[in-house]
C-alpha cells in the first residue's frame, strides 16, 4: 500500500482531495480486509491492530432496508439511527399508538417488538475470488459474454459457500470491476424493537436542519436480536465508552457506506449531472408532491406517510445538494485532470474513451429502464411483490447460475422474508403513489409512448391506480404465500390485476434490462476493470474501492470548523437543545416533547449531544457506530454537514463533517428523560 | 347566431359537450357584447335585457392578480376571494399581525388598509375593430409581417383610445385571432383591505378539499375602492338577493375567465399534452418543494411563503387534473373529430395542417422561452423589476407601436404602478425561490447549455442567488424609481447584481422572443384566425371565443348531481362545517377559528352555505359574482369540482360543478361571527 507523502497531504488539505490518484488525509472507506493501519498509525499514533478489526467486524450490523448499526449489549442489543427505525415505527404504529410522535419503549422483554420485515447481516469473513471471477472469463468473449459469465461464476461461488456455510454469501464487485470478495454473513431476522425517542426529538430541527451543523438530534434507537426466541449473546459487541469525545481524538466510524463515485470518470459524472441526477430530482419532487398531498387529508394519512414523505425530502436535499456540487465545474475538472493523468501513463487509455461512449445517448434507455425494470412507474410494495412473484415462477425452474441475479439460490431466503413480511400496506396510500408514479411515466416518456400505453392500459392515471389496487389481495402476506406457489400458467389465471400488470410489463423490462447490461454496463464494467488494473499497476492499491453498502472502517478526528467566518464548535450539548427550542418558542420543528420538557431541571445541561468528526462518511453509514482507539463506541453516526454533501465525488477535510449522537447524551436520556434505567445499566455494563 | 337543436342538447347532455360546432346546454363564456340571450330565454325563460347586460359589466370588476370581483355597496365595497385576497393579507402582515391566520376587519373606514400593488379595472365598453387590425395586414405580407402588423395597429388604436377617453384601452384577440375587439376600463388603484375571514375557513378543507365538493369554505374577502382618498360610489353595483339560490334556479356568472383550449386543435392539445403540462407540472413540482423547505425553517418564513404555497399546490393539483384528463383519449379524440369535420367543409384544411407543423419540433424553443423570456428562471419580483428597468430604457425612446407590446403607452401607467409598488419583498425568500429556479434552469437545459451559463455564470445555483439578492437593492421602490430614470448606459454602469443579469440575458431572451413568435405564435395566429373565419362561416357564431381574461357572461342552474352512486346536494349549510370540523377532531385542515367555534351557539345551522350551478367558469373566475334572475348577487364563486378539472378542454353539465360562498353565509358570518353589523348593513342596504 501506498502512502501519501507530506507535501501532498498539505497541498490537498487546503483544498478537496483529489478524486483519484494516492490516499490523503482522513480520505477513505477502506476495506476491513484492508485497512490503513500504517496511514492511522502514522497520522493518529494509534495502532490498530487485528484483532481490533475483527471485534470491529464482528459487532457491526447492517440493516437491510439500508443503514448501519452494531451490537451494544451482551443480550444482543442493537443500535442504529431513528430514522432507520422510523419505516418499522411507522409499521407498528396505529391510529391509537403512533410511536412515530410518542416515541417507544419496552418495558420489558415481553414488550419487546418484533419489527415487521428486518434482516440484520453481521459479516464473519471475506475471501478475494477475483481470479476466480476473471478467470470465467474467455479471451473471445465480448463484453455482454464476458458479464454473462461473470455473472454466472459469482452466482455459482455464492451458492457453493452458501451450501458449505450456511452463511448468507455474496460476492461483491470492487472498484466498479477491478476485484472481487466474496463477503459471509451471519443472518438474523428476528429483530425487536426496545426503545425510540420521538421524532420531535430525534429529528429535532427537521427538514431544516437536516445536512446541517450544529446540530441537537437524539437520531439513535435500540433494537434487540433473538434467536430461536431468545435474545442473542453475541460474542462481539461495542462496549460504551466511559468518556466523552473531546477534540482532538481520533474515532473510527464503522458501517456500510451506501454508494460513492469518486473513481468514476469524468464523462460518468457529466452523464450524472446532465441526465440521471434531474431524473432523479423529478421523480422525487413528483413523490414528495403526491405524498404531501395524501398526508393533507388527515392525521392518519399523515402519520402514515410520514417516514415516506421525509425520507423522499432527504433525497431531493441529497440530490439538490449533489447537482449543485456538480455545477460548480470544479469536481468536473479535477476528474477530468486525474483521468488524463492516469490515461497518459496508462497501456489502454481506450478505456475512457469506452464509458464515454457507452454512456452517450443511453439517457432514453436509462430512463426507461429506470422506469420499467427499475420500477419507479410503479415503486408499490403491491408491484414489488407481484413482480417477485411472477419472476419466482419463471426463474426457480432454471439452475441457479442462470437466473436474474436477485433470485440466487444463495438470496432466496431473503428474498423470501422480505416479500411474506407483515409489513402493512395501505391501500389508499398506494393509490395515490401509483397514481403520482403513472402520470410521471405518460410525463417523462410521452402519453402515447408504447411503455406509457403497456401500463395505462387506455386509463389515466387515477383510474388505473384504483383499479389496480382494489383488484388485488397481495396485502395479504397470506395471499403473496399462495401466489408464490403458482405456476406461470395458473398466475396468468389468477385474476389479481397486480399481477397482471406485473405479467404484462415483464418481456418489456426483461429487454429492457437486457440492453442496458449490454449496452451500457457490461461495457462500463470492462473499462472500469481495466482502469482498475492500471491504477493498481500504476499507484498500488492506495485508494480504497468506492462504497458498495458493504462494511467499511472510516479514520478522523474530532474537530470543529470554520464557516462564514465563525468557529464551529466540535460539539453540542443538552444547553444547545434548549437554548434552539426556546428561541424558536418552542414551535416545530424546534418542539420539544413533553417528556424533555419535564425532565429539563434533572438533565445535566454540558452533557455532549452532539459532535462532529473528519471520518468520511455516505448515506448508508446512517447509525455507525463511531469508535475510539480502545475500540469504545464514543457515538453513533446520523448525519453529514451541507459541505459534505459532494462526499460522493469528492471528500474534503477543511469543512465537511459528518455527525454523530454522543453515547453520554444517549445514557443520560435514557435514564432521565425516558427513566429507562435498566438499558442503561445493561449499555454501560462492564 | 345559431342556437342548438333539441336532439342534438339531449345527446351532448348525456356526456361532454363537443369542444367546437354549435353551443349547447349551459356552456359557453359569453362576450357582453354577443351575450346569448335568446337561448337563455328558450332554456330558462329568463330574458336578460340590455339594460341588465350593461349593470353587470359595470358593476364588476377585474382584478390585476388574475381575479374577478364586483361592486357591492353604494360605498364601492368590492367583494372577492379571499385566496384572490391573501397575497395582499400576507403583504399587510407582520410576525406580530398574521392576518392570513387571524383575519382583519377593519372597524373603521380610517382602519381600511391600502393594498400595496392592486389594480382594478371596470369595463366601460368594447368596440368591434377586427376590420381595422385586419386591414392593417398587406397581401404582400408573411406570417411575421403580418403578426407584426397587427401588433402595430393594436398599439396605435389602444394609443388613440387612451388619449381620446383617458380610459384603459386594450384590445383582445378573440378566437384565436378571428375577430378583434377594443376593451375600455376604468381604473381603480387605491383599494383597501375591509374584511377577510381567517384562512382556516376561507379555505376549509385545505388542499385536501381543493377541486371537490361538497365545500364549507368561506372564501370570500371584501375590499373597498377610493378615488381621491374618498370611497367611490359607483353608479353601478350588486345588491345582495334576499333569498338564497334554489334548486333549478337559473344563475348567471359574471367574471374574468383566464383561459380555455376548447377551440384549440387537436395537433395543439397533443402539443400541450405531450410537452406544456408535463412541463409546467416539473415547474410547480420544483418550486413547491423549495418554498414548503423554505417554510420549515420557522413561522416566519412560512407566513411568508404560504400565499405562494398555496397558489403552487393549486397550480400542481389543476395541472394534474388538465394532464390526466387529456390522458384519456377521449378528449383529443374528440377534438380531432370537430377538427375533421371543420376542416371538411372548409376551404382551408391547411390551416390545421399549419398548426401542427408550425407545433411540430418547438418544444425545445418553447422551453428557452418559457426559462429566459417567460422568467421561469428567475421568477422574482426583484427580477422582473430590473427587466422593465432594462427595457423601459430600451423601449421608451421608440414610438409607443414599435415597443415591445407590453411597454405601449396605453400600459405605462399599470406597468409603472406594479413596477413602483410597495409590496414587500423578502430577501431570504427571493433566495430561496431563484435557487431552485436555476436549479431547474440547469436541470433542463443541461448545465453546459449556453443559456445556463449565461445566468449562472459559473456559480452554483445557490451561489449565484446569494451573490444576486445580496448585491440587489431592487426591493426598495425608491431604489426602482431612480433607475427607471437612467438610460441603458447608465444602467450599465450602476452596479445592481439583478439589472446586471436582466442585461446580461436581454439579448438572448429577445432573440427567443422573436424566433417563438415568427415559428410558433404567428403561423398559429394566422392558422386559427384562417379556421375562426370558416367556423363563422359554417356554423355561424354560436361558440363564444376561448376565455382571455376578459369580461364574460356565464349561465346554468343551481343543480346537484349523483357521484359514485350518491346523490350530492346542490348546497351545504352551516351544519355541514361544525359536523365535518367535528369529525376531524377538529385538526388541521379542517380546524375551525375560534371565533367559529364562539358563535356556534348563535348561529343557524340551516344557513345556505356552498351551492353549485352548473354554469361555466375556469381559472381567473375566482371572486365572480354569481347573480340571479334580477342581477341580484346570490353568491361568488371561488372553485369548482374535480369533474370540473377539465373545463379548459371541454365542458360537461352532468357532474361538472361550478362552487359558490351564498349570499345568506356571507352576511350571517359578518354578523354573528365577526360582529361586523356595520358592513352586514351596508352591503344588505336597499
Amino acid at each position: 500500500m501506498n502512502f501519501c507523502k507530506i507535501a501532498f497531504c498539505i497541498a490537498a488539505a487546503a483544498s478537496l482531495c483529489a478524486t483519484a490518484g494516492p490516499a490523503c488525509a482522513d480520505k477513505g472507506m477502506f476495506l476491513l480486509n484492508d485497512p490503513p493501519q500504517r496511514l492511522i498509525a502514522e497520522r493518529y499514533g494509534v495502532n490498530l491492530d487485528d484483532a481490533w478489526m475483527r471485534h470491529a467486524m464482528l459487532a457491526a450490523v447492517r440493516f437491510n432496508n439500508g443503514g448501519s448499526g452494531g451490537f451494544v449489549s451482551e443480550n444482543g442489543l442493537v443500535i442504529t439511527n431513528h430514522h432507520i427505525a422510523d419505516e418499522v415505527l411507522a409499521q407498528l404504529s396505529t391510529a391509537q399508538n403512533d410511536y412515530l410522535t410518542q416515541g417507544f419503549l419496552a418495558a420489558s422483554p415481553a414488550e419487546e417488538r418484533p419489527a415487521p420485515n428486518l434482516e440484520l447481516n453481521c459479516l464473519q469473513s471475506i475471501e478475494d475470488v477475483t481470479d476466480k471471477i476473471k478467470g470465467a472469463v474467455k479471451p473471445y468473449m465480448d463484453a455482454a459474454q464476458a458479464a454473462k459469465a461473470r455473472s454466472e461464476k459469482m452466482a455459482q461461488l455464492e451458492k457453493e459457500s452458501l451450501d458449505a456455510t450456511g452463511l448468507r454469501s455474496d460476492v461483491v464487485t470492487l472498484y466498479q470491476g477491478g476485484l472481487y470478495h466474496l463477503y459471509r454473513y451471519k443472518k438474523y431476522t428476528d429483530v425487536r424493537l426496545v426503545w425510540a425517542p420521538e421524532q420531535a426529538v430525534a429529528s429535532f430541527g427537521g427538514d431544516v436542519d437536516n445536512f446541517s451543523y450544529p446540530r441537537s438530534s437524539l437520531d439513535a434507537a435500540l433494537f434487540r436480536v433473538y434467536e430461536n426466541g431468545r435474545p442473542v449473546r453475541p460474542q462481539h459487541y461495542f462496549r460504551l465508552a466511559s468518556q466523552a469525545a473531546q477534540p482532538g481524538d481520533a474515532v473510527f466510524v464503522i458501517g456500510t457506506p451506501g454508494s460513492t463515485n469518486r473513481l468514476q470518470t469524468a464523462a460518468w459524472l457529466e452523464h450524472h449531472r446532465n441526465f440521471t441526477l434531474p431524473y432523479r430530482l423529478a421523480r422525487v419532487r413528483n413523490m414528495e408532491a403526491a405524498l404531501r398531498q395524501f398526508a393533507e387529508r388527515g392525521s392518519d394519512e399523515a402519520r402514515r406517510a410520514a417516514s415516506y414523505i421525509s425520507s423522499q425530502a432527504n433525497s431531493r436535499k441529497a440530490y439538490t445538494g449533489m447537482f449543485q456540487g456538480l455545477l460548480s465545474s470544479d469536481i468536473v475538472r479535477r476528474h477530468w485532470r486525474t483521468d488524463q493523468e492516469l490515461a497518459l501513463k496508462s497501456a489502454c487509455p481506450q478505456a475512457w474513451e469506452r464509458i464515454a461512449s457507452s454512456l452517450h445517448g443511453s439517457e432514453r434507455l436509462e430512463e426507461e429502464y429506470s422506469l420499467l425494470e427499475g420500477r419507479d412507474a410503479y415503486p408499490s410494495p403491491l408491484f414489488s411483490a407481484a413482480r417477485h412473484i411472477v419472476r419466482l415462477a419463471q426463474e426457480l425452474p432454471k439452475p441457479s447460475e442462470k437466473r436474474l441475479r436477485e433470485y440466487r439460490d444463495s438470496n432466496l431466503e431473503s428474498l423470501r422474508q422480505d416479500l411474506f413480511s407483515a409489513e402493512p400496506v395501505y391501500a389508499d396510500l398506494e393509490q395515490a403513489r401509483l397514481t403520482a408514479s403513472f402520470s410521471f411515466l405518460a410525463e417523462r416518456l410521452g402519453s402515447t409512448h408504447a411503455d406509457t400505453a403497456l401500463v395505462l392500459n387506455g386509463k389515466t392515471p387515477g383510474e388505473r391506480a384504483k383499479e389496480l389496487v382494489q383488484g388485488t389481495r397481495l396485502a395479504d402476506p397470506e395471499q403473496r404465500r399462495r401466489l408464490a406457489k403458482m405456476s406461470l400458467e395458473e398466475l396468468r389465471g389468477c385474476g389479481d390485476t397486480m399481477i397482471s400488470l406485473a405479467l404484462a410489463v415483464d418481456e418489456k423490462a426483461r429487454s429492457l434490462r437486457d440492453e442496458y447490461d449490454r449496452c451500457v454496463r457490461s461495457p462500463l464494467s470492462e473499462a472500469y476493470g481495466l482502469i482498475a488494473q492500471e491504477r493498481f499497476r500504476i499507484y498500488g492499491q492506495s485508494e480504497p474501492p468506492d462504497a458498495t453498502s458493504t462494511l467499511r472502517l472510516s479514520f478522523g478526528q474530532v474537530k470543529g470548523y470554520e464557516a462564514e467566518g465563525k468557529s464551529v464548535p466540535y460539539c453540542t450539548t443538552f444547553a444547545d437543545l434548549y437554548r434552539k427550542s426556546r428561541e424558536a418558542h418552542d414551535l416545530p420543528p424546534y418542539a420539544l416533547p413533553a417528556t424533555w420538557q419535564k425532565a429539563e431541571p434533572s438533565l445535566d445541561k454540558g452533557t455532549q449531544f452532539n459532535f462532529v468528526s473528519t471520518a468520511d462518511t455516505i448515506g448508508g453509514n446512517s447509525g455507525s457506530p463511531v469508535l475510539n482507539s480502545s475500540g469504545e463506541m464514543v457515538g453513533v453516526n446520523f448525519d453529514r454537514n451541507q459541505y459534505g454533501m459532494v462526499r460522493n465525488y469528492v471528500y474534503d477535510e477543511v469543512q465537511a463533517r459528518h455527525i454523530a449522537v454522543s453515547s453520554d447524551a444517549l445514557i443520560a436520556a435514557l435514564r432521565e428523560v425516558y427513566h429507562a434505567g435498566a438499558l442503561a445499566d445493561e449499555l454501560t455494563a462492564r
